[in-house]
């Protein structure tokens, strides 16, 4: 999200279009939020802070929210803001490591405030997350975040152990993203409703959210993604893009990855383009969405919520359209 | 703990003193943890196991399944496990931070295979602690953890915070160490057994346990500790031994400490150890050993468990004797 717009495009649709309970959620998550960040008596939040207003689309909460419909109360509002520390926990420690300047065109913490406070707000946000749930004796909430939370953790660890390896086939790609992303999504649709259609909605979207992420870094333009395009070449991370244009040039896995240099990701990023592979990804994230929605019409929504359901996962690909 | 040695002498005194059940549970923990990291189905867990294996005095779970007593069962095994896998977390995260090469005479997580891994290593043994708690539905437990695990990380954020800041004196250190250090110990003796005086002997060792880390940084010898003498002033952490000193050689308070090498560090050590401040923060640290033993007095152990607790106690400032 830009710095300066409130609200992102697709968010805005789905509270357009629904009732007004959902922006007063929202609201509520925000404060709890904050409320979970600051408030020690002091100035140690600061960086958290910054990592809070920067803001996000806070895609996961919606899913919580809205999976738990207008009667979720004040327990659906804690899990929607145990999810989101989680999901910025994940933000802050990936920036210690990638040493980006900057996330959604603000100084990231570990740029302003270095990589040590960095690691020990990624920390706080985490734990952050766990003592929110806890402290409202929310067991099965604080078992399905520690669950997710350990598949995020098992996904970095997948994707560094299979840095810089060109072998990298789709179906360990794929595992990779479940841990990685698809399981934080599917943990947001169950904390709001348990029901296994759902849970399977939530995997689909969230797989499709990375199959269009590592898309978008291949194509940019860094503009918009506020990296440069070939990011994860350079990071050694292989995605499907990379492997899906390599079945068509397989020249590709031929390529210097630990040698490449920012021009020669540029380089790299052109080659997969022309392949076609790009549109092939796409299609695949969008197939992947259609799939979530007809499971989600068996999840047993009302009309109403199904649709806005359906409007945070088309939001998911309209991002990248 | 040396490579080789199996347990370090203050365990062994307690494990000699107790009587069967001690060393059976401590044997459960250690399976636990082993459980915990292993068992995905793919070789990720490498790094963990290599911290798990690496050992350590694991004080922290002896003190829950002490405080828990013989009839703990399943339970405080859980806890205990939990805690450590807390405690790894926090070594592992630390080491992404310290570039240290070496830590209980093993290469780091961080050495060995590198920042990206030691940082989801870390974030995988922190959520693996509440996933271990949660899937028993242990809500107290993860409260306790999940609270001390905030103050880990508030800790640390209060130490970098203070970096270089020569004007610290010893109550904002006292507080930063509660949080850094004797939250945990106090989290340990509260998971096992829910008592006020008690909490306090935790924390009171917990604090203990801290000010001698803080003296044996300055003292070395880098053979017995594993890092360099120093190591906190070329970090920049301002400590007790520093703070005590200047009050008798105020010229240590315009050291240049942002331009410190390692020559120079040893030299403020040295520094800092003639004027006998060392004497000063040991003395302190018994003190507050003496302290929680008289809290422990009131807890309403029996003589024995009261006699164990006492051991761990001893072990803590033995180790720096």
């Amino acid at each position: 999200m830009a710095p300066g717009s409130a609200v992102p495009p697709p968010v805005t649709a789905v509270l357009d279009a629904s009732q007004r309970w959902l922006p007063v959620r929202l609201g509520e998550v925000e404060d709890t939020l904050r409320a979970s960040i600051a408030g020690w008596g002091e100035p140690l939040g600061e960086d958290a802070g910054a990592t809070l207003a920067a803001g996000g689309k806070r895609l996961r909460p919606m899913l919580v929210l809205l999976c738990a419909g207008e009667d979720g109360g004040p327990e659906a509002v804690r899990a929607a803001s145990a999810i989101e520390l989680v999901h910025m926990a994940t933000l802050v420690h990936d920036d210690v490591l990638d040493e980006a300047p900057l996330r959604r065109g603000l100084p990231t913490v570990a740029a302003s405030s270095g990589r040590a406070r960095a690691l020990a707000t990624g920390d706080l946000l985490l734990s952050r997350a766990f003592a929110l749930l806890s402290e409202a004796g929310d067991e099965r909430a604080v078992l399905l975040l520690a669950d997710a939370a350990v598949s995020l953790a098992r996904g970095e660890l997948a994707q560094r152990q299979d840095a810089f390896d060109l072998t990298i086939g789709e179906e360990r790609y794929l595992h990779r993203c479940r841990l990685k992303t698809a399981a934080l999504f599917e943990c947001a649709v169950s904390l709001g409703r348990d029901d296994a259609e759902l849970r399977r909605f939530g995997a689909q979207v969230g797989l499709a959210f990375q199959l269009l992420d590592d898309v978008l870094d291949v194509t940019g333009p860094p503009e918009r993604t506020g990296k440069a395009r070939g990011t994860d070449l350079l990071d050694g991370t292989v995605t499907l893009p990379l492997i899906a244009a390599a079945e068509r040039d397989p020249g590709l896995r031929e390529i210097d990855l630990p040698g490449l240099d920012p021009a020669g990701a540029e380089e790299v990023c052109e080659r997969i383009a022309v392949t076609g592979a790009l549109a092939t990804v796409r299609a695949r994230a969008l197939d992947l969405v259609a799939d979530g929605k007809r499971r989600l019409a068996h999840a047993g929504f009302d009309p109403e919520r199904r649709r806005l359901l359906e409007l945070v996962a088309d939001g998911v690909v309209q991002r990248y359209s």
